[in-house]
This record gives C-alpha cells, structure tokens and sequence, in this order.
C-alpha cells in the first residue's frame, strides 16, 4: 500500500465503527472495543470471546481483575495464528483485563485502555440485562472539565477533573454543593468518569430529579511533599508509611485542592454543603481526611475502603481485624461522642460488595457493626454478586448520592 | 503478599513518581512514562533507552512513528530477563512506539498510551532544548472540557473537547471566537491535547498576549450516517469513498456540532469569529468543510493535509501530483476568482514538516505555489526538521494561532 493509501485507508478504517462480527450469532462486540473492533464480542450468556493474532507466540492466556472470572484462561492457535477462547460467563459491568504472551501482561490492541493497575490497562464492558443506570441517555448533560492546578505542597501540577451539572453554564449565579470523588490505588482521576460513569450516572439521577444538583471533584489520589523521597516500597508496608503518604494528599486536598474548587466555581464552600466519597484507596482516604476535618465536610462515603483506624496514628502492629475497631478510639475518636458525631455528620456510609475478599468485609462489616453498636448513626450497603469491582462502586454512587445535601 | 498489603503497596507504589533511575548519568525518565516508571529514559543527547522484562520471549524489537529514527530496533535480552536497547538521538517533540514481542506489536506497561494508528499505543515525548512554547508553566490555565451531544446524523452520542480560555469563567458576559481543531487519521478527538499539548499552547500563547482568547472545539473526526454500512476498507479506497466519509463528517460539523457549540457556549457564532484546522486526515476534512461552507468559516488552516481536490468532486482516478492541483477548479472552483477568495478568507494556512514524505510535500507545496502564482493569498508554513509528527503541528499550531480573529 503506498503512503496515500495507507493514510486514507486509516481514514476509513477509523470511520467503520459500526462493523459487527461477532464469534456466536447472539454475541455483539463490546461497547469498550476501539472503533470498529469487532473482538472480544459478548455473548447473551455474558460468555466472552477474546482473540489475538499472535503466528509466532508459543503460549497466551487472558487473565483480568475481579469479576471476569477465576482465570488466567489459556487460550488455543487456530491455523491462522489467531488464539483465541471463550471464557464463563462475567459478572455484569467493568473488568479490567489483559492477555500474558510468551510470559509478558500486554494489552488487547481491540480494546481501550483505562488506567489501572499503575498503568494502562485494557478494559471491558459487559452489560447487565436491564440496568440503565450509568448508561449514557437522552436526558441533558453535564461537562467533566480538566482543570491544572499548582500544588505547593508537592511542587509540581496537578489535574483535576471536575463534573459540573447540566444546568451550570446556564444558570450563572447559581451556587452548588460539592462531592470530593476519589479513585482506587493504582487508578488515576480519570477512573471514576472512565470506568465508573460517574457522570451519567449522576446525569441520570438529576434528570430523574433524584440527586440535587452538584459539583463533583476528582483528583489525582497520590502526592508526596516536594523534596522529600516517596515512601519505601514492599509487602511489609508499614501504617506510619500509609500516613505519610496519606497525609501528603490530605494538606493538598485541604489546603489547595479545596481552596482552589471554592475560588474558581460557583461552590457553596461551607461544611453543610460538602462530601467526600471514595472507592478502596480512596474510601481510606476519605476517612482518614474527613474525620481529621469535621469542620470541612458533612457527608462521608467509603466504597470498599478498608477500615485500618490504625493509620491514622501509626500505631503498629499491622494486623487488622474487625475486633481491633474501637468506636471508642479508633480515628483519633472520632466517634468516641456518638451522639456528638451523629450531629456533626449527616452521613456516613459504609459499603462493600458480597463476593469481595474476606479482608475488605470483615473490616468494613466488622466496622460498620461495631459504630451502629456503639450508636452511631452509619448506612452500611452491600452490593450483590459484585467484588471489589467498579460494578460495586457504580451502585455506591447510585445509592449514596441521592442522600447528600438535603 | 497477603491481600491487604497488595492494596497497600500498590497505593504506595502508585505515590512514587518523583523515583528517577535512569540509565546513564544524564538520563532522565521520559515524562511520557506512567507515574513511577524510570524506563524509557531520554539521554542528554537524546538518544532513547527502552526495556521490558519478557524472559520467556524469543525476540523483542522497538518501533515507531516518525521521528523515532529508521528503526526498528531489535533490543537483546539482559540474564535477569531484561530485554533492552539504546536507540539513536530522536527528534524531539512526541512519538508514538510500541514493542515488537515475538512478532505481536505491543505497548510499553510504563508509558502512558495515547490513541493513535486505530487504537492505543505507548508515545514518548522527547525534550526539545530551550523550547517551552508547549511546556505547562506558570500562567493561568484554561479548562478543556468533555461535551457529549447526541447526532441525528450518525445516530449516535459523540464527544467534543472544548477548550475554554483562562478568563473564560471570570467573565461571564463576554463572548469569544471559535477554533475547531481536529484530528488526523486512527487519533481521535483527545489528540490535540495529549499528544499536541494545544491547551498549553493556547494558555502560553495568550499570557503573552500573542493570540486572543478563544474557545477551541476538538471533535472525533469520524462519523457515518445512521443506518449506512462503513465505506470498504483496503488499499484501493476511492476518492468517492473519501468523499463518503468526509461528508458525513462535514454534516455532523454544520449542522450539529457548530449549533451546539454556540448554543451551549458564549461564542461570537458568525463567520467573522470561526476558524477551522486539522492535521494530516483533518488538514483535508478542513479544506473540505470550509471551501464548502464559505459562509462560515473566515480562517482556514490545513497542517501536513495532502491537498487532493479530487475528493470534493468525486473524479476518479486516485492520481494526486502536484500537476493536477489547477486553483481555478479545485475545490469546485472555490479559488477561481482569487480576489474574491482573498476578500473573503482571512488566512489560508498550508503547513508541512520539511522531513515529511515526497507525497505530502509535493501535493502541499505545489498547491500553495500554484495558489500563489494565481493570485491566493496563502501562507505556506514549513517545520524544519520535523516529519508527519506532533512537533509539526504544535508548531503549526503556535504560529497560526496569532494571526487569528484580528
């Protein structure tokens, strides 16, 4: 093909979105493939068929995240060098995946890639037969706008994304609360728009009049104070190292993050109208920064977050088990007054999915219980069938934004 | 590992970005590189250092766009299973690459992916010294802002980036021009700030007052009309093809993407205050829309877009040499009355990098030469040193941008 050829037949190519050709008669290429892409494909079983052309490989196998099934699947060379497998069926929602070839984790080239993971990782995403909840629908808007900021604290920029509502650019004297959303470790601040749909979902719930108009924050979870040397890395990871880089984050957030949401939208920047969320690292966090400022916010949500109260005083030793949660003391004692903390905060919310690891539900199950024992006021949620998954944390948003700012 | 420090460690690994470890003294990590990575890393010479650790692999080479060097690079393999290779001195400015792994073309896990050639692929962004025209520095910062829109056209939602100038908020009476910016082929619509850094380039520019501020839309360059089978792919694409797919685009701008751009922002919404380029597929999608539409557009600017005035008028054969471009009727004679056109048309803008392909320098050069001896005003904008890369069109970007909405 010559150069022109190539550059306009690129050109087509990348205009052939709607090509289907699926592995089964029912099967139907999924919505997460690169335009045009015609595999994987998913079944009506939710079975998945993945396929990569690899002639010279000598084995390749498709392992992914939770949800997609016990894997790795080794999959089969069919005469056209073309592996390929079909594997059970998946959980509903979004999974991260990718193929080990000859030995080494590489990308599905027919799929977009999300961060996760530390780095970009191919996604999918199976549908769950009537829910229409994150689905992009015909119901009005809201931008999600990259907003740089320069951080003191770390020395360097930062990106924020930021949701504004569907009505913000027109009504221009409107002020609106604000939700702090934070992503998993290893994800960035793209996850929850990316993989979680945070903004449809929120889309959805304000068309349907559900969840009060309101500004939504992402950052980036990670930060470490300009000059310093980012905390050792390995297994025995220590709480005080947790603290350390958990604080870093929290002197940005509160301190320059926050000021600079208030100062360049139309916020209502008192505690009454703002809440924090999170989803695993980010549900940590989101305890660890809200109960160190209760002046700063109303509404706490921690999505699959393991409950460690140690890390907010470094105590050692590492073990965590539900018996170590004191509502006495644990988070510095926060919740040592409940009926104190039950006025302060207007919600606390606590969820985890049913098929997640034991770890996270003894922890934030163990937790939960212990508070609600000892008379404080927590929604506990548990989503069903789902493990420590972004199907887990869609429905923690659906369920906990409704309640905020009333 | 147990579970909990897996989750641990990854969020503090995930904290380590300021861990330089390059491979020579003067080597530094690519800032291309996810958050964390020391490979690739970029001597002062700018010669490359890759590696990837597949000991199973029989053999792994590097590769990539223009820019990169002739390549590919066949790297070799380290006892620890460490595959890698020190690649001559780039060109500065972005490159894609992407390893070849047992003859399977795979990104690098530590480099972010940006997308191109039809999918995700890893780039690197090599310094250029003393350049910091596309660098994020210390002034203030426009938004660039996802707007999803549905289109009757194609049947489908698509997604618009609009970059919104730095006193965009602060001044909520005011109303600004229009730059539509696109894509070239197998990139979409996050091109021009990923790969092209126009955002920086537009916040740099206006601190110094070189460009007034304006609002930049960057669509997804594809489109075909609901219910229409793709156009076929191969090597022997049409003109007519072309002109296929390039109409549907042109309908999605006029009739969709323009009303609802001046109605959901504060644009100035006449010809007098709308600008179009692209690069490379959008260098052609511009000439194609606004010789088209002369009633709405005052600013035209093709980057690196072979000028092929066939494809407006359907004529077979696919010849495009330089002899064929004849201003008065190329483009359905939209230069046939040259002063006419010069009243009308602000700026003509043909750019081309001086190391591109003979293709593109001959069907660019020779029409500007052949515009001007009629009579056109055009401005003909060389790259020097630089190919059918980004750092042509960033710099395409910086020097055209000036002269617009005067």
């Amino acid at each position: 093909m010559n150069q022109r050829a190539a550059i306009l037949t690129a050109a087509i190519l990348a205009s052939g979105a709607a090509i289907v050709r699926a592995a089964e008669p029912e099967a139907v290429s999924a919505e997460s493939n690169v335009r045009g892409a015609t595999s994987p494909s998913i079944g009506a079983d939710r079975t998945i068929h993945f396929s990569l052309k690899a002639p010279e490989a000598n084995s390749v196998e498709v392992a992914g995240g939770d949800g997609l099934g016990a894997g790795p699947f080794p999959m089969s060379k069919g005469a056209d060098g073309v592996w390929s497998v079909t594997t059970p069926p998946a959980v509903p929602g979004f999974h991260y995946y990718w193929f080990v070839l000859d030995g080494v984790s590489v990308n599905d080239p027919a799929s977009q890639t999300y961060f996760g993971y530390g780095k970009e990782t191919s996604g999918i995403e199976v549908p769950e037969a009537g829910s229409t909840f994150y689905a992009i629908r015909d119901v009005p808007h809201g931008e999600v706008r990259a907003k740089w900021y320069f951080s003191n604290t770390t020395g360097a920029w930062r990106r924020a994304l930021v949701y504004t509502p569907p009505d913000y650019n027109k009504n221009p004297k409107r002020r609106y609360p604000v939700l702090i959303l934070q992503h998993g470790a290893g994800e960035d601040e793209t996850g929850w728009t990316r993989q979680g749909r945070a903004n449809f979902i929120l889309d959805n719930l304000m068309a349907a009049r559900e969840v009060v108009p309101m500004i939504v924050v992402m950052d980036c979870g990670y930060a470490n104070k300009a000059g310093t040397v980012p905390v050792a890395i390995g297994p025995d990871v220590s709480r005080m190292d947790i603290k350390i880089a958990f604080g870093a984050f929290e002197h940005v957030m509160v301190h320059e993050l926050i000021p600079m949401i208030d100062a360049a939208y139309r916020t209502m920047p008192d505690r009454d109208h703002r809440a924090m969320a999170g989803l695993s690292m980010g549900g940590m966090q989101t305890l660890f920064v809200t109960l160190h400022h209760p002046d700063r916010f109303s509404y706490i949500g921690s999505f699959s977050g393991p409950v460690i109260p140690g890390i907010n005083t470094g105590t050692e030793p590492q073990g965590s088990t539900p018996e170590e949660f004191d509502p006495k003391t644990a988070y510095e004692g926060a919740f040592a007054d409940p009926s104190a903390f039950n006025k302060r905060v207007k919600l606390l919310w606590l969820g985890v999915g049913t098929e997640e690891p034991p770890m996270f539900r003894s922890s934030i199950g163990g937790a939960a219980a212990a508070l609600q024992r000892a008379g404080v006021h927590v929604v506990y949620f548990e989503s069903p069938g789902t493990a420590h998954e972004w199907q887990t944390w869609r429905r923690d948003l659906k369920e906990f934004a409704p309640h905020l700012f009333h």
